[in-house]
């Protein structure tokens, strides 16, 4: 559809003040008037989101104005070829392979950060909010890692870091979370954070494909990337996960806090039992905050999960994300949209960078707050219903000592289920534990290992229970 | 769980000031300070969510101040019997029945509507509103019929009219569509705004229920009213739809605009077709931009409409709401979670609070800028799929005829299924069309009624098809 949306007059968030306002070190320049003060956007970074963002500001370009009383105006990108050709309709000496220059040109109000990786765009961001420049940036990595430090150099500047593309793609979370949920008392955030992988497990669920043959569909179709380990590992939904515990919690959270387990383990059997038994198979990313012995505690990590089929992560199919928020008052919520691709990530860019535009013209800034330094609940301690699959051997007695080792180690079984196995004298068995605590799960099966009659000991998956929500 | 978030700092937006000031006609007082500015809250109303609204406040007023700086203080109460017990931890000179005299009073900063109804809900804000102090409501019917006139009131006064729990309750959408959404150029919205109705259809669906008995069900629950009338009608949807449609679009669109049909004609046999052609029933609140022959218009419409069992909202079960939007650059989104309830609703008031406390502190304001006229779409120029069941001869050649009258209209059949009735010589067909103008469609079904073969039209129920992408 192509109606055009200039004439339309929707909200925005105004400052009481019709004329631009100067305050503190914001912008070096002063933003021009135009039928409107002027924004000027420096961008670091013109591939897929870039060019995206470029032309969608074009587009809306009236449209922002009649709602915020702001021009947007790319001035500036910095590219690292600067004689390749764009898609963008910009003039060329817009273009400058000098993005430190770019990031100190007065010319430039704001910067947009989608260069990706640590360095150089660590060194870029921390230039700009030094200049007072607020930021808009989509890096999930540089977050996850140098989270706490950027933040801290925002504050002190007095400008917005903005970065809702940085999580799960599209969908306006981050800014739900941070504003409207700001006196939610949030308690835990499961989220579908990685397309690719979602992707490949949706495959495996509906047409019974194996892992290797998804994967290779997800890389024909690029879902997933020649090399796919950062998002089969989960270890690109590990850095997203830390940002959603930051700002939830306000705390200090690294990928580095979080345990990550991905998807490659999984077998065409596990979803098979998962799918008799009313379950889908998701990799989750979890972030939760839980009374520990000595205060609060946050418990981070990522790993496939039984999710209940009527449960509406269960839903969410192909490369799409969601994140499900769980508050004491608000009850359950769950944000559902594309998580990454060109388009629906310039989405989620240009609604930060008005919020910056406006920001910086009414004196205002969003705050982060301060990070606290995180205590990470060891995995260890951290407690979960399971599946847990063996291999053992197809005779009477077996089953009761196999169910005794549970006992002896105080996980509970809530079902189990065997079948005669396709080689001679093995059954496969499989249980599903009410809550355990991971320390006892672990203990579980080293002690089958230990059995005799247990040949292997096969698949272990976290299941998501009704009795989560009482944790 | 209970863990103390008090110790949690979490981001918020924050002035940069740490001094409030002072602007225009805001707040008659001045904003106290005792650690960080006090926001004085007045609340209109001490029912299910004034009390839980209260109760929330007050427990987190600790993580609310080190968030934002500010300490929300609920100073006045206006009930209607002030001698009655309430479960609130407040004085009792706090209550008072002057709703008039609290919205004057120097100590009441923000004004919280929890009254509903028009009057003297309507009198009330704009009183508040013209004294300079910012209102947060949560009344729906309000904003449908009289929206324009209060948002020009807000701006005129230059402060917030926040309403983000008139709107599928504790879902933050309003937000995320006002302010995450404001440069995303999106064409339609598609919810599930009313819990009574959807609680109906799942029973119908997941237990095989006929209407009159899952509405039974729903009442004896607490889920359904003694007089169902504004819900199964989709009045409810309607108002809410209509509020939407006017921040979705910027127009000044009220429930007197949509054309409402409830639920109350679908049968079993409805839920169970729908059922074998892999669709569920869920009564639907569209707003959509279009096209038209003079220019964009709008098309708002609350109806029962067949959803494939792979849409997001299929999943959208029991009382659960979902608000499904559809943009050019983001593509599809969706926002699910409690539509009703004390505590979901509270938490969705209290995000807008403390928003327009920090707006206040700042002297930002919100805007929903200028509404414009609304040029609505007649609703026979719209289009959708269709299924249509009607009663038949059971003889040869009817099947034909009968598709013929289709084909003379300009309707096109894309299935059709033809059951031995239950009555002797009578036969049930069942179709489903593509993509029609509801002006062909309607001309179809005269004409299907004129035909002798032809004892019975049934039921007529849209149909939600990929096609809609297109259109």
């Amino acid at each position: 559809m192509t109606v055009d949306l200039v004439e339309r007059d929707r909200p925005g968030r105004s400052g009481r003040r019709s004329e631009p306002r100067r305050t503190g070190r914001a912008t070096p320049g002063s933003l021009a008037r135009v039928n409107g003060p002027v924004v000027r956007v420096g961008v670091l970074g013109c591939g897929t989101v870039g060019s995206s963002l470029i032309t969608l500001v074009q587009r809306q370009r009236a449209t922002i104005a009649s709602r915020t009383g702001l021009q947007l105006d790319v001035s500036r990108v910095a590219v690292r070829d600067s004689g390749r050709p764009r898609s963008v309709e910009l003039p060329a000496e817009a273009f400058t392979t000098d993005a430190d220059g770019l990031v100190a040109d007065p010319a430039v109000d704001v910067v947009v950060e989608l260069i990706g990786g640590i360095e150089p765009a660590r060194t870029l961001v921390l230039e700009a909010l030094a200049a007072g420049k607020p930021v808009v940036t989509a890096n999930k990595a540089l977050l996850a890692t140098h989270g706490a430090e950027l933040f801290a150099a925002a504050e002190a500047a007095g400008v917005d870091l903005l970065f809702e593309a940085a999580v799960a793609g599209g969908i306006p979370f981050v800014r739900p979370l941070r504003e409207s949920l700001l006196g939610e008392p949030v308690h835990r955030v499961l989220g579908i954070v990685n397309g690719t992988t979602n992707f490949i497990l949706t495959r495996m669920t509906e047409s019974g494909a194996d892992y290797g043959d998804a994967l290779a569909e997800a890389q024909a179709l690029g879902y997933a990337e020649a090399d796919p380990t950062a998002d089969v590992d989960g270890l690109d939904a590990a850095a997203k996960i830390a940002i959603v515990a930051s700002i939830a919690f306000g705390a200090d959270v690294t990928a580095d806090d979080v345990v990550a387990e991905g998807i490659s383990g999984i077998a065409a059997a596990d979803i098979a039992f998962a799918g008799r038994h009313g379950f889908v198979v998701k990799l989750l990313a979890l972030a939760e905050l839980v009374e520990g012995a000595d205060g609060p505690e946050i418990g981070v990590r990522v790993n496939p999960v039984l999710v209940p089929e009527t449960h509406p992560l269960a839903s969410v199919r192909e490369s799409f994300n969601a994140v499900f928020v769980q508050g004491d008052a608000v009850g359950d919520l769950m944000f559902y949209g594309r998580g990454a691709g060109g388009d629906p990530t310039a989405s989620a860019v240009l609604g930060d960078l008005i919020d910056a535009a406006v920001n910086l013209n009414s004196g205002a800034h969003a705050s982060i707050g301060r990070l606290a330094p995180a205590r990470i609940r060891p995995a260890e301690r951290s407690s979960s219903a399971y599946y847990v699959s063996i291999q053992a051997a197809d005779r009477p007695g077996v089953l009761a000592a196999v169910a005794g080792v549970f006992g002896d180690h105080g996980v509970s079984i809530a079902s189990m289920e065997q079948e005669g196995g396709a080689e001679e004298g093995r059954a496969r068995i499989e249980f599903i534990t009410h809550l355990a605590v991971e320390r006892d799960l672990r203990a579980t099966l080293d002690a089958l290992r230990g059995l005799d009659v247990v040949h292997q000991v096969g698949s272990v998956i976290q299941v998501l229970t009704s009795e989560d929500a009482d944790s």
